[in-house]
């Protein structure tokens, strides 16, 4: 130990996982069927904030994290020295890298709870141990994304900033959260690394810091426009350092006009205080010293349902600066995504379907090798739901298609004119990357697109209705037929 | 743009901030007083979780990212081409390191509302540059140690384990959510990274896919004990793949005797379920089979109302695994700590006091250079309070110290037989570390022994008793005054 550390090297991510994962995989190495092929689906059991959708975000991550992936010495020589691992099978860990074959959405991708989002097919050890990464990455950036759409929904077409990372979960959840939040609609993040990274636009003026360390409000406003106008960059001032009404709003028009720059006065922001009834008044202060174009920022604790409320009393907000609630999904702030083994290659090579029972019936497992169908309605060009059926099924083939409901199976349609869209991509073939990553902007402009297909009905932020998501007849035999051969054989163990 | 992302590397974090921080950064480089001394507090308004207390983390990420604190030249690059900064403010930042003083709360130290855990001390410039950091890493981690602390007064002394890294919010919290919860009270992480980085102890069993990996539950528990026996491990069984009582209770036992490794019987987990009926139905068929000390874990979704909730029904649980709702925290996932300018140095190189006032009456900030102690009862050994003075102050040698509340000030009381302990220590002069970080487990010992200083009535979970944080009385007089000054400045002008 070194000053409060380790002498270890954070060299690698492979160890950023469980560690049952890393004795599974010993088990499995240790039984010679660490090799066998595995297939393991990545879902979510019930949608977040009791919304009708969920916006698919974490791909990029993902495949970052599989590419590196490797166990690293320092990695190798903790596992050995302090939890006491053996030698052989460091020795297979030590050349041990993703060789399998991924299929996901696609970032931006509409989702909804239990549908396989990520199908992971490797080699069963290569499979178990990827699992908690996946998982960490989907898990957060998917609600992320989700938040944003449902808060872009609430605000219209008005400018939407991406504030929080000073509440973030950390430094990650500031950069990941961020980029997931343009996913889901933000116009930009204050967070700079993610500018940088991935190209996001970044915003951001200035705070009471600046004000407080000039020690007048006046001065402070003058030195920030003075600079702002010889840079030839927006001004938005921030107006509650000290009194919204009586000193911010009146310093700023001051500035502006003996600085000439109400070109470049962007807009005021608020951050304290009763927003409804400042952002009216100075509305009209503004308007009255001849700045009808420049806008009212907001910025405090707000969510998709106080936008609302204060679009409800006619708040004259232009541009909403979203912080602690976006960027921590603090009315959830986890999504329940698991990882599930569906199907597994038995000792003569054949693939068999694998099934997970419980208590909670909720967390019974649909078995088999799947694909994921949405069936768009051709003559509206709506979505009519999403369509589960086994991996040699062709629901695209099909003329009349029955969609019914996996639980209440006796409610049911019969789909015809429909496009049946795929909606996994391949990503990794043979651990080889195959997908070339769309930019940020495009996976926002996807994801707003991928919006339009779902009736509003699915789309209201409180008590949407239910989008439905089936399985085929096929899936569905498959999934009681192996639940009754499982009963069977606990009753027979049982007797 | 390659692949999805800039062509920027990411070989820095000095971009893990707001852009408004190098805004305000240039803003002062342009107007010459970057190089004035700056004093930060950084402080929260409110403890989480409706608590009582809470317990400070996030120190060691502090050091880490204050010791490698530089913009890389792709970070200048970015803020040149991308966001338009001039050369100079560039070649300015280029050089820009921190070497200003930073006190700071020991990691497990027990911290309230409204008292500083932080103090920067350095040039202006520096000061701001890493504010957005030290929040982002002092919020999250102090939440979770805090919780982890709640978590662990509910389970009393049985093994508490952190298994959340799936459900964290992306890969920095889980890894340092896990440092935080051992803080707070776990006795281990399932997070191998954290074991590897932090030595924390490590724990971890297997999951439901080894149990569908293998297609029989009595083979799979047989080759996981298996390995278990050979490298003389404990076996944790999780029991619930199929059916907890009809099944996998009765394999676990099964395997144990036919193996005969009742001395490595550790335990067997419930993960779904009712866990009070389970707990002590398997309770009752280990005792049957001769196992009484082999353990019963659960794990799911628990927290602090639910573990009480389960041991107020009797559940037979001997030990209790926390995910999503500890590494989340889950009922209220954001700290809203913030970092106030208290004091600047003005133009003839004196230090001036600075206040922010709001329409929110708790935004109010305390001016001034401060210190913060903790007074001790000489006679109980229990605090009365925390006590915050003006730097030139000195309580520790008053024999009769009076204590006020710094909303409702006619509540006072007197205290003698007193040790004043100050609560900050030196970290960084002048840019340079000078504090020795503990090792983890020594920073978890000194958690519960400050825990130790308080009385019962404020670690009560829910409702418990308000802890005083008082100021001095010239330490209440200064913010009064400076309040006044700045509202006749505010009428004044208004005039």
């Amino acid at each position: 130990m070194i000053n409060g550390q380790t002498h270890y090297e954070d060299d690698s991510l492979a160890l950023h996982t469980d560690l049952y994962q890393i004795n599974m995989a010993e088990t499995y190495w240790a039984e010679g069927i660490s090799e066998r092929k595995a297939v393991f689906e990545l879902f979510f059991r019930k949608l977040p904030f009791e919304g009708g959708y969920a916006i698919f975000a974490g791909l990029q991550r993902m495949i970052e994290y599989i590419e590196q992936f490797h166990f690293s010495e320092s990695d190798l020589a903790y596992l050995r020295d302090e939890l006491g691992y053996g030698d052989d099978y460091l020795a297979y860990l030590r050349t041990l890298r993703f060789n399998g074959t991924i299929k996901s959405m696609r970032e931006g991708e509409l989702v909804f709870a239990n549908e396989p989002i990520v199908r992971v097919e490797a080699a069963l050890a290569e499979a178990q141990l990827i699992e908690t990464a996946l998982l960490n990455i989907v898990n957060y950036q998917t609600l992320i994304a989700t938040k944003a759409a449902r808060i872009r929904s609430a605000v219209g077409d008005a400018p939407l900033l991406e504030f929080g990372s000073r509440r973030a979960h950390e430094m990650d959840a500031a950069l990941w959260g961020a980029r997931a939040a343009i996913i889901g609609g933000c116009d930009a993040t204050s967070n700079v690394r993610c500018g940088k990274r991935f190209g996001a636009k970044v915003s951001g003026t200035h705070a009471h810091a600046m004000v407080q360390a000039m020690q007048d409000e006046y001065e402070a406003f003058r030195s920030y426009a003075g600079r702002q106008k010889k840079m030839r960059r927006p001004c938005v001032f921030l107006i509650d350092t000290y009194d919204t009404l009586k000193s911010g709003i009146v310093n700023a028009i001051r500035v502006v006009q003996e600085l000439e720059i109400g070109n470049l006065f962007e807009g005021v922001r608020l951050d304290s205080g009763d927003m409804a009834y400042l952002s009216k008044e100075v509305r009209k202060l503004l308007d009255n010293a001849g700045f009808p174009q420049t806008k009212i920022y907001a910025s405090n604790d707000l969510d998709e349902y106080t936008v609302m409320s204060l679009k409800a009393q006619g708040a004259a907000i232009d541009a909403w600066g979203i912080g602690t609630k976006l960027i921590t999904a603090y009315d959830q702030p986890a999504l329940g995504a698991v990882y599930k083994l569906v199907a597994i290659e038995d000792e003569n090579g054949n693939m068999a379907d694998t099934i997970k029972i419980s208590g909670n019936p909720e967390k019974v497992t649909t078995p088999g090798m799947k694909k994921l169908y949405r069936i768009i309605n051709q003559v509206n060009r709506r979505s009519e739901g999403d369509y589960i059926a086994l991996e040699d099924e062709n629901p695209a083939g099909e003329k009349r298609l029955k969609m019914f409901h996996p639980v209440y199976t006796y409610i049911s349609k019969f789909v015809t004119n429909f496009e049946a869209r795929e909606l996994h991509a391949d990503i990794f073939a043979g651990g080889k990357l195959v997908y070339d990553m769309p930019q940020l902007s495009s996976i926002q402009a996807y994801a707003k697109q991928n919006l339009e297909l779902l009736w509003d009905e699915y789309k209201r932020n409180q008590n949407p209705e239910q989008y439905p998501v089936d399985l085929s007849q096929n899936c569905w035999d498959n999934k009681m037929n192996m639940i009754q051969r499982i009963k069977q054989k606990v009753e027979g163990s049982a007797e």
